[in-house]
């Protein structure tokens, strides 16, 4: 951290921040120039954030030299992170495609689509019991019978499942069923939700907010790391921005670039990040392109009956047509998909 | 609602979709012009959300044409409304000043803070009992002990206490003591949230979203009024922009829009919306002006020590002149502050 | 200027950065922490941006202590500058109202909109002569005739003249009829046109380029003042954001925090800033309130009939009512509006 | 275009937006809601943009139904473009490398930049003669020796030529040396530059503005094409985000939406779009998986002496390994890179 003065602060003033500061328990290092005088802090980061040092008389700005997060960047923990779901590696040479519906309609929905995302070489099986919806009038999810037909859907299939959890006094029943716990991205800042499933043992899915940073989204797998569940996938899906023909822009720069900053495994989600179907397959080539470790795709039986984007969701021939593409995508960046799928 | 068909879409394409409207007890009415065909959907908006009407094959976009929120909407309720908060009129002619620290952090501060606030014409008292920090390591607030501490202020002073609820679980509790329940920014679309407030007979303060659109803010006021609860009080406090010399942009042009889309009352908090003290009370005079209905405004015995959120708090001395010049503009408007301090 | 070095960056990589620098003639004070060693540089700034530290390896980050802008910053230039314009001092106690059509139709339009503005109060016409159209099918001004009828309305009414000009090639024609160049939202970064307007002996309205931040803005006012033209006022005339209901978004918070860090004088145009007269008063208020040296403001005889900008014009009766209000609060804040117009 | 009419529009108010529109030549077609009244229109498009209904009383809000852009529209030109320069095909099969230091710094650095991206597989040299600066203290391009020695460069080496023109008095000195003329983010909304450059026998490279709109962007190839010049290449150069530890944010998901849109050929310049080297080459083979029709990649001979840019540009080592990796993810999406490489 460093502390630039005003120009025309005191020598007071200056004397001021340097005592507080070592009082504190902090080493500092003056560096007077002509036009400023400037302040470096040495010691622990995470003490700092609460000294409201821009509010002493004299101090211009206080610049953070360090990242806020400790745990999920990669100086801490210099080597890839493997997050294991049962015996399926997130983060390792294998990308896993996670797909299904948007929501769990109802039975045959779902096992229809469990069925066939299987078929074309999906490891893992999406689906929303509880649902965050804009208007209080549309579809709100089918909650704990939406749970049961997911965990049947697994059974029947051997996929795992990743389902989103909404809330803290849901959460216990919502780990008793998946496998995966989806933090949606408006929750991605709901720290009473981040402690809580900080104490559950299961991998967590990290959705990134609409419009925050990559800063704040690791900061966001800082509060569950830091709570005691390392096992966190990071997901982008899409930033908000003037672009409003697609419903969000899907960010792969994201990919290599919280790559280079964290060890956690990221994966994409192009189905949120752009919202029109007719995009997906292309944007999840490039996302492999970018060095994604997972891929989370809506599909859907029939798209124009959903009650939860329909506009988003691949049929299952798409889907497989897709999935045919990114296996040579994925070979040309010497990874592969994982998934049991003859590759002709 | 409009549908607007491709260039190319089949005249069957064009019968499915008005069909499938049909059978769900729209009425339709069809505009053939020379490059597209659209059509026109009469009936209840709020049923139309879930269809997937975009994913059927040949439509090229479906375009609301009426605002998806009604309860909140001023078409639906054309007059303003009052919020009353005790004997205190949210929404009337009267503008009311929401003071007090960002966290309460200790009996003294906060006692000092409430009579400071109220001998300069607050009515009503700000503090953070539960706190959300981007960083796990920062402080997270006194939780119950603050709730306590804000009832005995209360009991001291005679103002109102607005404070935040984070969570469904803390909500009972933060009822109890609450006069006002604040809903954060990040906890905007925090829907279980929304939903649960709705059934407490408490008004509701609803902070905007960083990076929302008016009309996503006003969905979440028609979650909680369409849950049972009116009371909802609207409070703009900053968007999230590209400026990064400021915490955020507070954004006055939503005042008054938003008064011309809906009948709720709007307060501006200018500290988190700057998150620079020095320019609070310039743009707490401009919310003024702009026609809000009351400001919330951090104000802190020893903003150098302040445990969160120093650098935008006012010290009680600043506070004062800042509500005296505010009375002057008040009047320029044809309004008023509550409050019983003698203007001289 | 500091420059961040990687946690594991060399001895030699420090040494390398610090004798580049020291051969470019600047002093540096190295500041070895724990974690990272920090190079904090002394001597012109304004040399530094040249050189492509970041690019050597080991270091991690270089981060500007100081604002790149020195001519248009408030510790090079203490006090409030004063731009005049003939006998018309902008920046100083008085608000000056620039207001008129955005684009000149015709003679009868042009002078009936002067007319109507003069008797309201305005000092200054505004009006466009080239116009900056985002469709190449829509009307693109009347070029040199337009000029010459605001000459004429000049002459006429008293009134001084701003209009836009959008190119080098047309910059000495404009600059032969106007009293006030106008640089336009999209152009504040047309470095060609700021270096020629800088040559020129007239004052320059700067507006805010659509999405850019404060410093950039400084920064075009920077390369104005550096070619020679210190007569720069601001204009504030809204951001894009997230909002899609106005045009666009009015900072007015930009108003105090340009007028902390510039000397330069600020107007406001509330008229492209929301894009619908309906929210034109009352931001035009606001911006008063929150310190606005002047107010461009859009007037139509006939707004339905107006070739551009049409939804955002006020007729001249809402106008003259404006100004009316626009008193009320100059004086709360203890200014004045300019123009002699009897107040009742 | 569809009118939709306040709740309260009386009759005559419908009547009267009717009556002009029909006067104007356009057929109307009326359609009363439940709830709203709305009249759509039926006629030339391009002729409506000018007529002010929204500032028509009863109106509430005009929507458009169709893209305002029609030469750049792919429904006009259901085709690719492909666009020559000299015998390179843009928008063919083969995907085109542009690569080169951002500035012309002197003949040894543009040389031996020349030499080693042709070797690595380039087939057009990027390079500014003209370089649009943020601050007026920076090096701002060596002008009419710079492009003598894009001259000299491709002389020597075969390579085509991208240089920047910034300003219309430039234009025809430009337009005899290069062989792509580019037109800068920052100028992608200067009207007299596009009307301009459509005037000369010479491709375009179109940089998209930072902020803008897909919409706008094609706004932009609008006025360049119905000025009478149809070779328009489009490129994807970074959108301003929130996020700020990268340069820009890469917008990759504009590749596939824009050639859905538009017919034209569209590159990617991922060095301007992230600002760092380390991620340059991985969003290269994004680039090229999402359908990219060329590359626009800064390379200079050592990036730490670079007057410009020197964070984001590559080696030339780093620049020939990643033109090896883009040439197998260019087979696997069926394409190849040009450039007679031998590929072992």
């Amino acid at each position: 951290m460093i502390v630039v003065m005003q120009q025309d602060a005191t020598s007071e003033q200056v004397e001021a921040v340097v005592d507080r500061l070592e009082k504190s328990g902090f080493q500092v290092h003056l560096s007077r120039g002509v036009e400023r005088t400037i302040i470096g802090i040495i010691g622990d980061r995470t003490r700092l954030g609460d000294m409201a040092l821009e509010a002493m008389p004299g101090v211009e700005k206080v610049m953070p030299v360090l990242q806020p997060y400790k745990l999920a960047s990669r100086a801490f923990h210099p080597e890839d992170s493997v997050v294991m779901v049962g015996d399926l590696a997130i983060g390792g040479e294998e990308i896993h495609v996670m797909a299904g519906p948007c929501a769990v309609e109802s039975r045959e929905q779902l096992l229809e689509a469990a069925r066939q995302v299987k078929a074309a070489g999906a490891t893992i099986l999406r689906g929303g019991a509880y649902k965050p919806r804009t208007s209080p009038y549309s579809f709100q999810g089918l909650e704990e019978e939406g749970l049961k037909l997911l965990a049947e859907a697994r059974e029947l299939t051997g996929l795992k499942v990743v389902t989103e959890v909404m809330d803290v006094r849901t959460l216990p029943l919502v780990a008793e069923y998946a496998d995966i716990l989806q933090i949606g991205a408006r929750n991605m800042q709901n720290f009473f939700l981040l402690r809580e499933v900080a104490r559950v043992d299961k991998p967590v899915l990290l959705k990134r907010g609409l419009s925050c940073t990559i800063e704040e989204w690791l900061m966001a797998a800082e509060y569950i790391m830091s709570g005691g569940n390392q096992r966190v996938i990071l997901c982008e899906r899409g930033i908000r921005t003037f672009e409003n023909y697609t419903r969000n822009t899907l960010d792969l720069t994201a990919v290599p670039v919280v790559k280079y900053l964290s060890h956690l495994p990221v994966v994409v989600d192009p189905s949120h990040g752009i919202g029109k179907w007719q995009f997906v397959p292309t944007m999840a080539r490039a996302a492999v392109a970018a060095g994604a470790d997972g891929l989370l795709i809506e599909v859907h039986p029939n798209p124009a009956e959903a009650l939860c984007d329909g506009p988003q969701s691949l049929t299952p021939e798409n889907f497989a047509h897709m999935m045919k593409e990114l296996r040579s995508v994925a070979r040309a960046v010497n990874r592969q998909l994982a998934g049991g799928v003859a590759d002709v």
